[in-house]
């Protein structure tokens, strides 16, 4: 459990949000700009309607004191919970998940939308969403999550 | 882009399924043995029915010239794609996604339903399922998709 792991960026996140923001993600279109020896791993993506997109934070800093267990966003009105039961981005490996539209897929430059990613953000993995993998049809989320998320979009 | 990034395990999978396999995982109960230092990081998860769960696949290896493009699973029957189009365990940046039920949650111990992950994985972090983010109503995918997962669960 001492050992640790090397990641190494695939490509960029190129898009118009180019300092941290926390709402209106929802009409943001953003490419993903691959490093050109990994242009042909995209074959057949734009097959598929949804990708999960995997980023480097490079701006998130995680401080064990302040954001281990935390109020979501700072606000009193939510409760106190663990980093892994919450999505902001000050985690202990600064790695982030979006589930994004597929636009377009051409070369080494994916097309998407509501990608939470500012200009610059290092891609380390790109997926496609398989409805039997990733598709929860029941889900239980307690209410602040709702509240979290209702300017989100 | 040159750059390079260390990720370090916050845990590790305890699972009855000791090596590889790709199938039949569906009723698998598997536990995450968190590090101590992280357990309080797991306050409020069980207020949540599913997680997703990034490993790192520590048995994977990815060759460039094999794993680039290449046909799921291995079989003629299915098309060409790139490692950015399917879910294969070979991939350039080795990071295991799992979208598991939460069974119960004590101290450092998250117990799991459907990892697909084998004893031993370390697991490098843990994010609550939130439906806004990550259930996607109306998802296109290519038929082959349905094949391979028809035995996966």
């Amino acid at each position: 459990m001492d050992n640790t792991f090397v990641i190494r960026p695939i490509g960029i996140v190129r898009s118009p949000v180019l300092s941290r923001v926390d709402e209106n993600w929802g009409k943001i279109e953003a490419e993903i700009h691959l490093q050109s020896t990994w242009a042909a791993a995209l074959t057949g993506l734009s097959e598929f309607s949804h990708a999960i997109i995997l980023t480097w934070l490079h701006q998130a800093s995680f401080d064990y004191n302040r954001d281990l267990v935390r109020r979501p966003r700072g606000q009193a009105k939510w409760p106190e919970v663990g980093i892994f039961a919450q999505r902001a981005k000050n985690r202990p490996n600064p790695i982030g998940l979006s589930v994004v539209d597929i636009l377009s897929c051409n070369e080494n430059i994916l097309k998407v939308r509501q990608l939470d990613a500012i200009d610059g953000t290092p891609v380390i993995d790109i997926k496609p969403y398989y409805t039997a993998f990733d598709r929860i049809e029941t889900v239980v989320e307690p209410a602040w999550v709702h509240e979290v998320m209702a300017d989100y979009f």
